[in-house]
């Protein structure tokens, strides 16, 4: 007989809406007879391994509610990378507690570790049904149109730079945003969201699907500053130069990696500080000023789309679905339909697992240093409703009595 | 025959409500028989001086209703600190104009600009009305409950906090995030409205009002980290040393200065870095992240308290109608009036320029990392309407199976 047991998680980074999934899962989970309890391991993978189990089936649906409307991870997470020897243990304590369906809400390491564990149940004829729920603010799962996560921390990104546009136009210098985005340079593309007029910033974008040069970043600033009298830039923390090193880890004096073997890139202001350092020295612009936007861009809480929080919803639903009814494991996808809906369906593991999407070439502008109108159209309905909208006095100049020569 | 005309300018550091008290300058003094032409200096005093005027006569209602809900500065800004001389060729534009009411919106060094330009008219028996308008994200200004751009900015910061503290939960570790202020710690200390759970962070709040030791730092941090597991600190960019000397100056190898003689302490990311460095190196925790939260804290548009809407609009009518109505300079100053309205009255520009005011004894708490219900009980009104909350799962273990002796 079956147990009607099932498991989520949640690993990585947290989201703005990746308690949306979660309680996609646990309310999607408990309308069906086939389930008797809904378990949920605290932080993550780590969890599964320590047994440290919540029973979710006691929660009320009131209070799932406002969990999903919370950021952040509620379950907590984990940044361990599991093997081959770790997922073995995973798979021993789900059988333990005859666990059949293991839904994962992660980005593409996670996929890697539920497409292990599911292998290691196929293996042994274990009927266990492991299902990984998309979610990361980079972007860069493949077989995605998009990852819930990300258009919330791009209307962040937007509002931001939309905010650093109107500063710097008010009090005119040289301004440096460093964006989260290793690999992939979505995140960073979405400041440009934030620009409505065309003397608006940003100005310049750097990707990290871009190689990075000093002196040509130099050599864009300074035709900026001369054409606006400003410049707002834009920066992905993952730029790096032709050889592929980062920019940020070749001045990190002690490089900390984590479980995954990635160079800390974000909670330091490195990148930012050496950028502006180099403005100041060589163009000798007084007024540069650089922010890392760090955590804030991934956790603040009162900036979400509410189309994310739709369809991160949505993707925790669906993957309970596609367990119950299914006959297969998979990920979970973002697929669009039309301007702008958005229909899903469960790709295999493998086609999802340890990749790494980056930006298409038709979202990056010839230059190397813009996003193209196609990236606008594809982000826009993302960033959901409600968007603030910047306004400007019109220009009706007063003529001068003192100094009527100039 | 009086001219009628007005000049309004905006000095200082933008905010996120500055444009309010613009538009109700505007709006109120063209409801005014007595009003012919309201002129706008663009960036400020040095707008002025090169009379860089806008007439804001013929600008639209509703646009500048537009205008009011977009965060900094509309006409442009300065950081321009006039002494004596500029002053007076301030006097002398606005006399070749036949300006009669002079309204500056900003910080306490604006304010002393009004005072001398007053001082200057009324040494010549020049008809002219100097009114100062408050503004300052720092809340620094004497004789005023608070001023405003203070609140939304508040309101970045605690929901800034509320954030990190749910991602800090989730991914555990240290989170050190630096808030602007250089002698007054009011919005480093708004981090703790942020703050639900009784074990929620910022667990530990460092104010330029008491004096920052770092041994005593890392003891503190210590002790959190071993209670909580984690630990969010909030640190204000001004802290300092028992001579005075701010640590994030001690560290910065190029001392940029601005016209006021001040430090350069926003837009480097050092002052964090370098905490971070001392709690890995010292403490042995590996999970370190910094945020400096930058020029994101008073430019994010999509973050703003509607008490501080309305404050920042009403500070501006209430300029135009002391001007018009009173027979005497001063400066704009908001007084707290039951839980909660304010209302307003004008002080004297003695009373305000120049001068610095530093959060109360009463707000910080003995151990001198907290602050006081009282200080809660001054800023949540403040905050205004429509604060983000956060929710948890509540605690439902499940009896582990393959770790019964644990």
């Amino acid at each position: 007989m079956a147990s009607g047991k099932i498991l989520v998680a949640q690993g990585g980074g947290p989201t703005a809406v990746i308690n949306q999934s979660l309680v996609g899962v646990v309310l999607e989970a408990r309308r069906h007879k086939s389930v008797s309890l809904v378990y949920g391991a605290r932080h993550g993978v780590r969890g599964i391994i320590n047994e440290d189990f919540v029973d979710l089936t006691q929660e009320t649906s009131h209070n799932l509610e406002l969990v999903a409307g919370t950021p952040a991870s509620a379950l907590g997470s984990t940044r361990d990378k599991p093997d081959l020897a770790y997922c073995q243990q995973i798979f021993k304590v789900l059988q333990a507690h005859e666990i059949e369906h293991f839904f994962y809400i992660g980005g593409n390491d996670s996929s890697d570790t539920v497409r292990i564990v599911s292998q290691e149940a196929a293996k042994v004829g274990y009927p266990l049904r492991c299902i990984h729920i998309p979610k990361t603010i980079d972007n860069d799962l493949v077989g995605n149109d998009h990852t819930p996560g990300f258009p919330s921390a791009a209307r962040f990104v937007a509002q931001a730079f939309a905010g650093a546009n109107l500063d710097n136009a008010a009090l005119p210098g040289v301004y440096v945003g460093v964006v989260m985005g290793r690999h992939a340079g979505f995140l960073t593309a979405a400041a440009a969201l934030g620009k409505k007029f065309p003397d608006d910033g940003p100005h310049l974008i750097y990707l990290p699907e871009r190689v990075f040069e000093l002196e040509q970043f130099l050599v864009d600033v300074k035709t900026m500053y001369e054409r606006h009298g400003r410049c707002v830039i834009a920066v992905s923390e993952g730029i790096h130069d032709a050889s592929g090193e980062a920019i940020a880890a070749q001045l990190a004096k002690d490089l900390e990696r984590d479980a995954h073997g990635n160079v800390q890139l974000s909670g330091t202001g490195a990148l930012a500080d050496l950028l502006c350092e180099e403005i100041k020295s060589k163009l000798k612009i007084k007024r540069v000023r650089g922010d890392t936007f760090g955590y804030l861009q991934r956790s603040f809480v009162g900036c979400v789309s509410d189309v994310d929080q739709r369809e991160a919803r949505e993707v925790g639903e669906k993957a309970v679905q596609y367990a119950i009814w299914g006959d297969r494991d998979g990920s979970v996808a973002i697929k669009r339909n039309g301007y702008y809906s958005a229909d899903y369906e469960l790709l295999p593991l493998e086609a999802v697992a340890g990749k790494t999407r980056v930006m298409e070439d038709e979202f990056i502008s010839p230059c190397g240093t813009d996003i193209t109108d196609a990236f606008r159209l594809y982000l826009r309905p993302l960033l959901g409703s409600g968007m603030p909208d910047a306004y400007r006095l019109r220009p009706n100049p007063v003529a001068k009595r003192l100094h009527q020569t100039e």
